[in-house]
């Protein structure tokens, strides 16, 4: 989802920090477990949100090291929640491999992501100092608010009317709790001040909310070589997404017709073509690249106020606006 | 699984305790995710595990308020576990109604159990004071054993011998740890001394050894009318429970011929009844008997030795002495 925004070096840098502790911590799994979840990490992804969590902590002038402990915990929820998703999707490939479910049984795909959910905790309560505590605590809001999204995601396939409000409230759960839990981790292990975390936090909010919307633009618009799905995948499996569903409220005649379109159970060849064509002559293009827009310039706003924050350290502030470009991937 | 034993007074004391506050728990989930919530716990189990958590606060000399985040955090787990073990094992009844997947669907079912997995820790980290803390850092502990063992088992139904070693180590992860956490989290909250954690922890442990042999008696020679399921299920579903793995290891005839019929992938309406035939012939009832016997034996022996600790208050030893006889049944 990156476009042409350069591969910010913290990638790289926070990849080498956290890589060994996730190791670490699979490997306390029993072999029937560390087998697939070994599997599932085999194939990782950016590592965006551990690298937001090392960024946390080194904005709030603490050593990289400090957000480790963060960063492992947002990683290992991150794949957990991948892992079910695919399950409650049905979605048998991922990053161009096989999902865990499919490839060892849906209920070693169940309890491996309970795993994976579970030492999140343990990652973060083996040693309770006092900021690791409030950073547990902190996760168990994050991942609440991120399967109430998850749920409420699922809940939209069977309801015929979705509003825009409804939408961003779930996608602001499924994405933006974990991003924003990921860019304010580090600075509460770094026992930052509250204003400091509630800015990096609001940020985090921010950008999840803008990379969702590109995210669903590319769900209907994407190129399947560069998505790796197939084109049109969100409308193919009649996703209540932001275009889509600014598109249904648009009271256009282009609305009805979606409306009709999405009600059928089965589409012919045409389908996905015909209701992107709709999508599009309801506004839901233009309106999805705004509040892709909106929320981007918000998030930077956000850290505007914290870089003149004297706990702050401006540098970094620079590195989390390079990374937001690269996770948004500025295609509006 | 009670037998003729009477049922205690502390169930219903504890229920009362604990209920509303699970209740509370469940209403701050989102609508989607209480339907399918509050329709698991519309048929409640017995509620034994939030009984131990609340006398194991009892006996540490504590008010029974004590106990009740971690009864609430121990009932929610075991719940999450039942919901997705429903799915694993692709069960569609239970307590003679469709289980949440069979209801909602299998996406809903993981949610469902998710959602309950973290709101054991939100009980736990809401007010995050040293006591709830430990008490936290040891449910990851016994979470991870709880998943591990459910991992063992379901690798079991692909292995052709499995010693009875590993069948053992299997439920002590799968029952005997949560079991363990019951008995000594309202312990860990009354802030008692470790000795007394480790003596009701070990207490827990043994009674779980001792529960789950009995509940493997019940899988194969149980009343269907008793256990709910249908009669000889366990043999129905191939399970390498306790009493099938020791005929296997037999050295008998027995062994032979049950491994030849367990390999077979169909069987005629005569394979449960000759498959049980085979267990008992290869003392199968008759060493899970005595297992479960001296499992009991050395829970009360850990009781026992806690009777002497001058922290503890020896009626509620008693009183946990007859909820385990209730817990186990005593069928042997």
């Amino acid at each position: 989802m990156s476009g042409g925004v350069p591969v910010p070096g913290i990638l790289k840098r926070a990849g080498e920090l956290v890589s060994p502790a996730i190791a670490a911590a699979l490997g306390g799994l029993g072999s029937e477990l560390r087998e697939p979840a070994e599997y599932h990490f085999q194939s990782p992804g950016k590592g965006t949100r551990p690298a937001l969590a090392i960024l946390s902590a080194e904005a709030a002038g603490a050593p990289s090291e400090t957000g480790v402990p963060g960063a492992v915990a947002i990683e290992l929820i991150h794949n957990f929640s991948l892992i079910h998703d695919d399950i409650i999707d049905n979605d048998a490939e991922r990053r161009h491999r096989p999902t865990v479910w499919a490839k060892f049984g849906i209920g070693v795909g169940v309890v491996a992501g309970d795993a994976l959910h579970n030492l999140a905790y343990e990652a973060l309560l083996r040693d309770p100092t006092p900021p690791r505590v409030k950073a547990a605590k902190h996760l168990t809001k994050a991942v609440s608010a991120m399967i109430a999204g998850q749920s409420m995601d699922m809940a939209f396939e069977e309801k015929s009317l979705v509003t825009l409000d409804e939408c961003l409230a779930m996608e602001q759960g499924k994405t933006g709790a974990l991003l924003s839990y990921a860019t304010s981790v580090g600075a509460i292990l770094a026992e930052a001040d509250d204003s400091v975390v509630g800015g990096l936090s609001e940020f985090g909010a921010q950008v999840g909310v803008a990379f969702q919307a590109v995210d669903d633009l590319l769900g209907i618009w994407g190129d399947p070589e560069r998505t790796g799905k197939p084109a049109g995948a969100d409308l193919r499996e009649r996703k209540k997404s932001v275009p889509v569903v600014i598109a249904l409220n648009s009271a256009t005649p282009a609305a009805d017709e979606l409306a009709e379109l999405y009600s059928h159970p089965e589409w012919d060849a045409g389908g996905v073509d015909a209701a992107r064509v709709l999508v599009e002559a309801g506004g839901g293009r233009e309106g999805t690249k705004l509040l892709a827009r909106t929320h981007y310039d918000l998030a930077v706003s956000a850290l505007d106020s914290l870089a003149a924050h004297p706990e702050v350290v401006d540098e970094v502030i620079e590195e989390l606006r390079l990374l937001a470009d690269f996770i948004v991937g500025r295609d509006f």
